[in-house]
């Protein structure tokens, strides 16, 4: 008998009918003999809902306030899908991020879960009873309901296999896998039957959202084999686990992009030691995620620095680094938000030479002009003009030969 | 400085329009030097939709799950009032029922409170803050979310009010008080200035709605005063509180009347010790709940038991009639759903003889024939036939001159 956490997103749960055939799914499960244990989202958009809700009695929308009211969304499908379960003959419990024990720190609206204390949900497996856990919420070490931020769901998910030693978490959405590109891009882009957690990782930062990025690291550091698959159609997915030493790695697993980013350049700057710091230190105060950084070599004792950020923080980056040039002697602060990343992600690469070199003569073929390069072991980004973005995965996913 | 306990119905925070109204209320509270504690409901109608959700997923419905689900509505409310009463440069922190200590039994959808704890409150009002505690819902000696049954919101406020010390509880709803009788029936009806807690009981148990009934039970064992009312208007509404010994009380307070009821009754009962007994335990058994009942004097050694249940509980209790009509020799079971009750309620009748005279022979003058008589030292109770009853009101509202 193993143990499984399936994680079931909003649009999993978005309407009576998808919860009650989720109901039908985690039912087979425990007729197959394995335990289960439920994560769920809020139901479809319910957690946009209650934002837009509360922008329009607040415009100061407290954190503590914000996680009460966001953690009322996951307490409605947990509910809604216990009773459709009972209704099949499964006796399930729910349990909120405080019953669950999920400790966490105390910045509302993003906490960091602490420690996963689980006790009453072994207690409800003992029992012979399905635990369905809220996802995305927690409580803190002052005892107020906290909420996890961006992917807090998917986290919730791995963090209780890790602490109950689940066998698998299994991701459930209304997408089917992961792919060696965005299908909607790539007509023949393949489903992957596996990807490393190094691999997974590298492919949710350069664009793929299908499980959150701290989820995957969180899965990474405790190694819990994630199962990424549709709801729609409960067909196998793709498996994110460790490499498996003794089989050879493919060069390249997936090309991805991205167009959410836009790029800054502060041109000619003194290239004198701690100039590039200050600015860094200011963009960091006003939490501007910066990305990709390029600094080039010298010319004349001056650089130019030029570096991506996600397009909503473009005002707030552009504003702190107008404020410097000046003392930076800075010649000019110029944007681009017409631009896109486009990676090529491979734990094989790292044995491979010769990649980068194929990447940059297949853009090159198709007249695509690189903007920024950087690089990791077992990835390669290149900053294009957002108008050749497709072209340009079009063109890497057949020259790696990844389609069917 | 006084302490006063304000509680909120759904209507009263239905839209984000309310609720910034119902902060800006608290605010001025506050600055005229009280300390508040906020009680709400869900908005508006939401109780009733997750109910209507829940039925969409599951005919079994169980307890814990409907208790975890209907806990959500107060949840939102609560936040969202909390965002409103910041917006205002008023600090406030919402707490659940399990976060303010409302500690119940274990019985699911209908759970009794055992204890209210209430440290978290004080240490929140101790910091100069408001709290604002979702009504309805507690947290049982297991530890699971439970909520307190119809009326539970009003008790909610009236037993932190008694747990906190507070001097009054203000409950602010869509009615602006205590009326002599209901004014959409008697166009000159009277907003009562006060009335005793036994009057309340006797005004709540036939026929007003206006706090529910187990609300002004707990306060009149606590001696918590009430005050009721208008979200809307914010007048002065009507203090139920002690009776005032040094004063003089009213005969008549209120008439009061009731078209929810069906009369059953049960012919040529044998008179014998039992009989009513065993038939009365097996409608407790099935859950029937029994308001008036009347058994006449005997005649040739049987009576005939007449009884008035919820026209909802009807089926269910003619069910347990007709089984136990052989058993018990009756010889028909029938039923009435077009009657009503029509009441006069006055602490004062207890040292004024002839109201029952005053209330039969004005009966009598509108041809307003009387099926079942009750009463308690303070009230008198006529079953009449459903279609008089406005007129037996209007005409006994005028008949104590009840009116402007």
């Amino acid at each position: 008998m193993s143990l499984v956490v399936q994680k079931f997103g909003g649009t999993s749960v978005a309407d009576p009918e998808r919860l009650r055939a989720v109901a039908d799914h985690v039912a087979r499960t425990r007729r197959r003999g394995d335990q289960v244990v439920v994560v769920v989202s809020a139901m479809g958009k319910e957690t946009d809902e209650l934002i837009h809700l509360a922008g329009q009695v607040s415009t100061t929308l407290p954190g503590r306030e914000m996680d009460m009211l966001l953690s009322a969304g996951e307490r409605k499908a947990m509910a809604l899908l216990c009773m459709a379960l009972h209704d099949l003959g499964i006796p399930a419990d729910s349990f909120t991020g405080s019953q669950a024990g999920i400790i966490t720190d105390t910045f509302h609206t993003r906490a960091r879960i602490l420690e996963v204390k689980g006790d009453r949900l072994r207690q409800c497996l003992a029992a012979g009873k399905v635990p369905v856990v809220a996802g995305f919420q927690g409580v803190s070490t002052d005892n107020d309901v906290t909420t996890l931020g961006r992917g807090g769901s998917d986290t919730t998910a791995v963090a209780l296999a890790a602490a109950l030693g689940a066998d698998a978490c299994e991701k459930y959405s209304d997408v089917p896998g992961v792919f060696t590109a965005d299908p909607r891009v790539v007509p023949d882009a393949r489903r992957l039957a596996q990807v490393s957690f190094e691999e997974m990782l590298e492919i949710t930062a350069t664009g793929s959202g299908v499980v959150a990025f701290r989820a995957v690291e969180f899965a990474r550091n405790h190694g819990v084999p994630i199962h990424v698959r549709s709801s729609f159609s409960w067909e196998p997915g793709t498996w994110v686990r460790e490499e498996d030493p003794a089989m050879e790695q493919p060069v390249i697993s997936a090309v991805t992009h991205d167009t959410s980013e836009a790029k800054i350049t502060v041109t000619r700057v003194p290239d004198k030691p701690g100039i590039a710091a200050r600015l860094f230190r200011s963009l960091a105060d006003e939490n501007v995620n910066l990305d990709m950084i390029v600094q080039n070599v010298s010319q004349d004792g001056t650089t130019d620095i030029s570096f991506t950020v996600p397009k909503t923080d473009l005002p707030a980056a552009v504003n702190v680094c107008q404020d410097h040039a000046g003392e930076i002697s800075a010649a000019a602060v110029l944007t681009d938000d017409t631009i896109a990343k486009v990676s090529v992600v491979g734990a094989g690469m790292k044995t491979h030479p010769g990649v980068s070199a194929t990447v940059f003569e297949t853009l090159a073929e198709h007249g695509i002009n690189i903007e920024m390069i950087s690089t990791s072991p077992i990835r390669i980004t290149c900053v294009v003009a957002a108008a050749q973005v497709e072209e340009a995965v079009l063109a890497l996913h057949g020259a790696f030969e990844l389609g069917d």
